[in-house]
């Protein structure tokens, strides 16, 4: 395959590989115990510390792990029983489809419009059943790229107030912003009612796992709870790291670098898609790592998919992260992709999507 | 809490702390992707070989992640439904029967006798149900810190052989041996009928999570998938650091060290419990980290562990590694504690089972 836009991946030329070692070497010397020994299941206290300053919050309210999708699934294991309802967006993160149905969850799905969550679609499944949690991802969503406005975000933090819905708002782009201005989280708008999920995977480097939840002192014991019995111990050598890297400092110059490898990516790719495939309806992402292609009616992705890879192009299933439909949408990354394979990539998706239409 | 008999961890003085730091400044040089960005569920490619190779089996059948109870969780979720029956020696690691018990499971305990697991039961057991897998510890088993005979284990791998039983062999001690000569494992006896599956933690360090498990290609390739749908990448670099450790051959070097450290701490421990608590019946380990010592019927491991509090010595609690029963066990460990911790927490335990004699 020549050229992958199936996967979203960061851009490993991006891994600032010289300051994760230097941290290592500090980690095992500052606190050879935190980082190599069994410690406590909510992960090295100092990354604790850290998150907990950052988010205006106590340690008690912090758990870190490996991977926010591996907490996310321990959430999950502590929340719910079979037959449990839970809101998602619709579309939304295929993993989290997996992970709640594996659970038996009875998974309602809310259409994502432009400017986020259809809040009639909202209000009438809210009047059929209140869910255990409604999981969102409010700013540049996987798989569509859209960012919630700020009245929604408030209109749903009322909504989840009023009928005590906990909003579970993964948030692992939220500070890979290339255009506007940031928008209250959940967890600044109702923080009593939000499990705010993130990770740094998208920020130094997945390989470290280094994944956190925020929230509520209550259901962070018992998610401390859970990881302690499933685990032990989190990955606290990676985790240690991610949280000196953290410390020393190194997060804004980071991003500002971040922003600007992947801007001008995002760039290429709306302008490559736009002169090839005028036709082709994609939401404008202000960050994050996709954003959403919708395919015209008569053409599915699937038949996409199949011309694509025999052109040398990988293409993701967009039905994944659909509960049902999405045989038009395709879901289009473009940080771990430089502006020339961006480029030769939309000019393989043109001639598939010509190929794929029908005669 | 002066002495601290409660936590099986290895000792930090052990931990080999210049080679790890070497071995992460390598796997990033040599292979950067692989140790940071997103990769395959299953774990680095390079770790995987390097396991494939000392067992002799293809890579398709390891799977490496996050600490080997974590895989024990996943391979649950895999493979039970509530209300399965499984089997388990009695005691048995306490968090394996949390982790049955959280997933509905009916768990049968089969009494581990001084040379294994008493066959009888086992037989009349079967006779009832033929349990979904038997959970195993076969040398130098937590908590009992007993060993399986080598004509148990033959007679274990026929039953399971005959009866199509999957046995779970948790091996984490098997290559911290003191005395005696080595026997064969359930996988080297029953390779198909065996999920054989172990850690770096107890050997490197256990804050690296390096966690695996080998077995029959059908099951590890729907643990790999599960795997992925969990958490998509395991702990990368830190896996990556373990795997390049071993290819390095530090492995037997550092046996040797530990068995030269941690020998004289189970000699120690035996000689101070034999000396201070003449009466309390104990097994002798050929290996590992833990014994485990029966108190006299009228003493209870409540009652001592209340006084040992008070005293400055902390116990964990016995009865945990019991489905039901227990109130006369504790589990000492002696691998994290210098000879004079040793012979102070014995001395404090001697005292509290005084006081715990009813009068």
């Amino acid at each position: 395959m020549r050229i992958n836009f199936a996967r979203g991946v960061p851009a490993p030329e991006s891994f600032p590989v010289a300051d994760i070692l230097c941290c290592a070497s500090q980690v095992v010397s500052r606190n050879m115990l935190e980082s190599l020994q069994y410690g406590p299941a909510r992960g090295p206290a100092s990354f604790v510390r850290w998150i907990a300053e950052r988010y205006s919050v106590n340690d008690m309210m912090v758990l870190t792990g490996d991977g926010s999708l591996g907490l996310f699934e321990l959430f999950c294991s502590v929340m719910l029983k079979p037959g449990d309802t839970v809101f998602v967006e619709s579309p939304t993160y295929d993993r989290v489809i997996e992970i709640l149905t594996a659970r038996g969850a009875r998974v309602v799905a809310i259409a994502l419009q432009e400017d986020g969550p259809d809040l009639e679609q909202f209000k009438s499944a809210l009047a059929d059943t209140v869910p255990r949690f409604f999981y969102l991802i409010p700013d540049f969503q996987n798989p569509s790229g859209l960012t919630c406005s700020a009245e929604k975000r408030a209109a749903i933090a009322a909504l989840a107030r009023q009928h005590n819905i906990l909003l579970v708002e993964d948030a692992p782009y939220r500070l890979i912003r290339y255009t506007g201005a940031t928008l209250p989280s959940f967890f600044e708008l109702a923080p009593e009612v939000t499990l705010h999920m993130s990770s740094l995977s998208k920020i130094i480097a997945p390989g470290l796992r280094a994944g956190y939840v925020v929230g509520n002192e209550a259901l962070i014991g018992k998610l401390v709870k859970a990881a302690e019995n499933r685990y032990v111990t989190p990955g606290n050598f990676a985790l240690s790291i991610a949280g000196e890297w953290c410390r020393q400092g190194h997060l804004p110059a980071q991003l500002a670098s971040l922003i600007a490898l992947y801007g001008p990516r995002l760039h290429a790719m709306t302008e490559a898609l736009t002169a090839a495939l005028p036709e082709l309806h994609f939401g404008r992402p202000q960050g994050g790592f996709f954003l959403g292609l919708h395919l015209p009616p008569g053409i599915s992705n699937s038949a996409v998919r199949e011309q694509a890879q025999q052109l040398g192009l990988a293409l993701s299933d967009g039905k994944g992260f659909f509960l049902t439909g999405g045989e038009h949408f395709l879901r289009i990354p473009f940080c771990g992709l430089t502006v020339a394979e961006i480029q030769e990539g939309v000019a393989i998706l043109r001639r598939a999507v010509e190929l794929a239409r029908p005669a």
